[in-house]
């Protein structure tokens, strides 16, 4: 994988390579990290890449990856830009014959989403937009009741996506995610609606298997000086004449990122909310229940998206873990350099915490064994 | 990093991979994946290792990897293999100069943790014990509470972790993670107390910084046929004079992965639930607070633990994104191979749906400058 | 108090019999329950009232209550017929003289809602109309919030009231609730927006204190054969700006009876759920508060409308309280005519249960100051 | 109804008068409310009862309440005092042919609870102990499951009664319920566990159909200058070979009112937490089921004791609906009396609410025939 953008400062881009990380399947060999080529040179250094394989500018990376010989240039190229520099390396890309990752929305505008469209269809290749929400094992369970028919005709869609982290004038404070993501030139047409309001759009289409027909919006700039949309409320038709109601913000003061979606039909009726992934509600007027990963049996799909077998190790539950490794190979790193490891890094447990687990152990069988209340826990 | 077990079948071994793959900081090099050598060799090949670095014993893989220059061999050893096989390997690696990541409970038996603690102490290398769930940003912060006196004089601790997957005789179905768990050659002197009971002793002892003293055990073998206790129930008294509760039980019906804490001082209460794990209640008579990653200022260390800046992406949200990484690689691979994908694994959005967000984000535009109640969605 | 409507087969009758009970302040001294006179004789017997104080029709309630002497004639009326009986014994009890509490929505169509107002201000009298909704301590609160400027100026709410129960044509089935509802000539113009969508629109205008200047909507029949509507969706203008969104359903198949309203200002939000009522979110950026009766200092308003003083006791405890007096009461009459008590309500607790109580006490008590594991439990 | 006890200053008198009136089966006809007589004349006033009818002492009550011609005299008492004063009213009341309702614990210590329940089955009268939990539907619904075999045999139950309140020395400033609560003369031999961890034992029998056989206590009593315990954790077996924690505190800072209780069997588990009464959790490792009154079909046991049909009107509904109704009275009493209204109390919906709901409907039926998107809100 070779990465477009995502350098130091970026938010979006440690979140792409760390997802790719994650299985083992995917490799970061190159990059063009920055438009600033000495921050894309860092960042290289960041993620342990030859300086060779680092470059200036996306041009650059595609021309030269060319060049090298199959099976040691990249495979895919990972797009990780601001919006309006989605559309211009996704076309090279493809032109160059490589495959495409690409974050949403997938291009500044509709003109050139009709193009690349265009693009992806000629050169055949595969591309990949990251609505990463439709990602959740949860959220596949909900397409595939709504597919076998469980929710019978689906009558109502509600899908909102609450935010409140722009309900002041950030963009104003040098906050980089704010700034371009309220900047038409950067982030297209619209600001809120463009960002999330997309998200929630594909992911009541995702699960409803329905298209949009038409719609009735109304957006609103709440804080003052901003360029771009901070709100929007939206009422939907669906094809199959469904209703619907879509209303995201940026200015939910209090609000998180409280992506959800509730969907009614003839027969039930299904409920799930970004924030608590791993459940989902399925109900009708006659029951109530919650699917949950290892509860039950989930369709095929929803557990070809669950890496952790037994039922209860929630979603991110492989972080916390991971931080105890990366605790470790930090701390490791600093002894191997002679630094004074960061105390932030050094908690993990260690052997000691260990001896008291078996101190615990034995502690537990000779009390259970003793007539007596109380032994004593000796280590 | 050379692994230690974790070979096919295995389940442990592939959250710590997966794990210590997230923050790009640790490359797996080697492994002794199973006491099986071919299961070993063909493991190795899973994970894309050169076959000169898969060994058929952790003897072998020491040995081996000792011989190699600095700077290509391993940096340190995991061992991820079950109870009785941790102190063998974890003894040797340590007095041949390599660093451990060890599973818990650390070994067997106390006898061999107190072994295990000098050898740590004699080589002085670095040791780390899985106790995983002290990695949560959420643990760390509530571990910040009581150091910063939030809490007042600890007075009560309430710590349990009820499971129900050994509601029934699952050993005798062939199923792995049952069969040594419950086999006391294998798993030690305690069945379900040593496998969870010691993660909430541990996670007891880490929030609140103090120790038990004493405790009163009741533990029980419900299912019938089974080596190993099943279900504890222990009575706590800390060093400080604060009282506690801890029950751990593998026969809970109906319960997930429910570790929880819950720590009651002069001054105020914590709660926390490791299912969902973001979110930690500080509280008292006058007030109930939740605290959340990016919601306000969360200390040092929590912050340090977390990975995704803004406030409310969960975690789960970068398993989710990577499910799109891996399907897109796996759908790449297939189609360089020149075979079919699995079509659970080609479902990931397009650059049709790329052009349906730009579609209605314009749409969006069009209807809210109109006075119009509906605008048509066109692609 | 007289009651017009609420004989047998009634809902709502009923609750608000129970509702003017609970405090002893209010007395049933007659109605007129029923169109039909002989269900309104032998409700009035049910509520143990006098022959001559049950009558055949609301006029003639009000014309003989009326001619009796002060002090003992009915100091008010309580209307709680279906929709289009609503203006006429309103109107009629106004102007004899009688204050009147009305269930909602108040009249048949705004031709009546206008001359009715008029009357009252004519008359002078009280009138209260049950929007239940806001009898909520934490409704009380959460205007009061607003009010002290704790959110700021006020952006966006979001009004939602989705229930399920009428996913089919129960009309059809005899339902009677579902009869009157669906039915143009007693619940006039609007279906679910008459029945629920007004508690919604209410309650929002309520807390907020801002009115709705212009609205956009789109309602929808989705049961074949029904006469009204049975979904709807709505776009709202409040008068300072303010952005809204209301939506109702009563075919949200698998809802309860759900609503909720989240309303966001400049410097905060909050966020409120029928279905929890004791529990208010206070919410910003930077903190999430929940306030709760009980729970720290809640505004007078709050605490006048919440009647049992410790935190923790739920809306319901009263309920499950009065269950057990109502066993009792049930019980004691089958005795005292002699007949066998219907063991539903034998179900409450007795004097052995009382015994197993103390000697529970007893024996915790003679545990604790035993050094011995095991206490039995001797009654 | 006469009431022994439940003068002002009292919290759990007025309780029991609330829930005694819900139903309209039970009328309060006299009282000895106080141990001091003009309290007791005071609070006879504020029940609106005949001033002969108020009495001085339980004795004279007792006495005087008989010579009264049947009909006219109570039909059963009420006690609501402190513990110490049970026993003897209750005995007398039984003795002189009186049915008793009485609070808990039952008596003072068990010897008394020994001699009352040879006094109930010597008299053979109808003796009810206000055990309230046990009164809610799901509840009972939880008992049914039980007894109908749904979880199989019972294994293990998690019973917890967790408060705060008494987290500091509050009966040292004067607070009226923790001081007798916390008083060994007035409360018996235990504080918390006789409060508070008698009704944890009472459920977990009630729900269980289990005795408790044995059980291995430690209480504690955290706050100094405290005269009895105010935390108990407590290990128990069950008859049938189950096993149990039971906790109860007063201490733990920021509880409210945590009754809560899980039950686990060889075929399910079952989850219910009083605050939030209207939810039962059914799961076992292959299902999770909610059960709630009215979605889907619940035992008799559970429908005899919820009171509003449809579903999803909450426990509490009752009581601001009943908010309503109170301040309405207080409203048109201090009007009657010529007395300026207290402005919280002048707080109910009026006609001008009304008047804008069906404005409101007027206005969505205009908008919703319309192809403009805004439709002016007009009165």
């Amino acid at each position: 994988m070779g990465m477009i953008g995502g350098g130091r400062g970026s938010f979006i881009g440690a979140v792409h390579r760390m997802a790719a990380a994650i299985d083992g399947q995917i490799e970061l060999v190159c990059g063009a990290f920055s438009s600033d080529p000495e921050n894309s040179r860092l960042s290289g250094q960041d993620f342990f890449l030859p300086a060779n394989r680092v470059y200036s500018s996306f041009e650059e990376m595609i021309r030269k990856e060319k060049e090298l010989p199959e099976g040691e240039r990249m495979d895919f190229v990972s797009i990780v830009t601001p919006n309006h520099m989605h559309f211009p390396p996704a076309k090279l890309a493809l032109e160059n014959g490589f495959p495409v990752v690409c974050d949403k929305p997938m291009t500044l505008n509709l003109a050139e989403a009709r193009q690349l469209v265009q693009v992806v269809e000629r050169t055949g290749l595969l591309f990949c937009l990251t609505h990463n929400y439709t990602g959740y094992p949860m959220v596949k369970e909900a397409r595939e009741l709504v597919r076998k028919g469980k929710l019978g005709k689906i009558r109502k869609v509600i899908a909102e996506y609450p935010q409140g982290w722009l309900s002041t004038f950030l963009e104003g404070t040098g906050n980089k995610q704010a700034a371009w993501r309220t900047d038409p030139a950067r982030s297209g047409a619209a600001g809120c609606m463009g960002d999330i309001g997309t998200h929630a759009e594909n992911l009541a289409e995702y699960i409803t298997g329905l298209r949009i027909s038409e719609l009735c919006a109304d957006l609103t700039t709440f804080v003052e000086g901003r360029q771009l949309d901070d709100d929007g409320n939206v009422l939907l038709h669906f094809e199959n004449g469904a209703k619907g109601v879509l209303h995201a913000s940026q200015i939910a003061n209090g609000e998180e990122n409280s992506l959800s979606i509730r969907v009614y039909g003839e027969l039930g009726g299904l409920e799930w909310h970004q924030m608590e992934p791993n459940t989902l509600i399925y109900k009708s007027q006659s029951f109530r229940h919650v699917l949950r990963p290892g509860v039950g049996e989930l369709s095929d799909a929803a557990k070809a998206h669950y890496r952790i077998p037994p039922p209860g190790h929630p979603e991110g539950y492989l972080e916390a873990f991971g931080n105890l490794y990366r605790n470790f190979a930090f701390t490791l790193r600093s002894r191997l350099k002679g630094e004074t490891p960061n105390p932030l890094y050094t908690d993990f447990p260690g052997a000691h915490d260990g001896l008291r687990g078996l101190a615990f152990i034995e502690t537990l069988i000779q009390s259970n064994n003793s007539d007596r209340k109380w032994t004593k826990f000796v280590e």
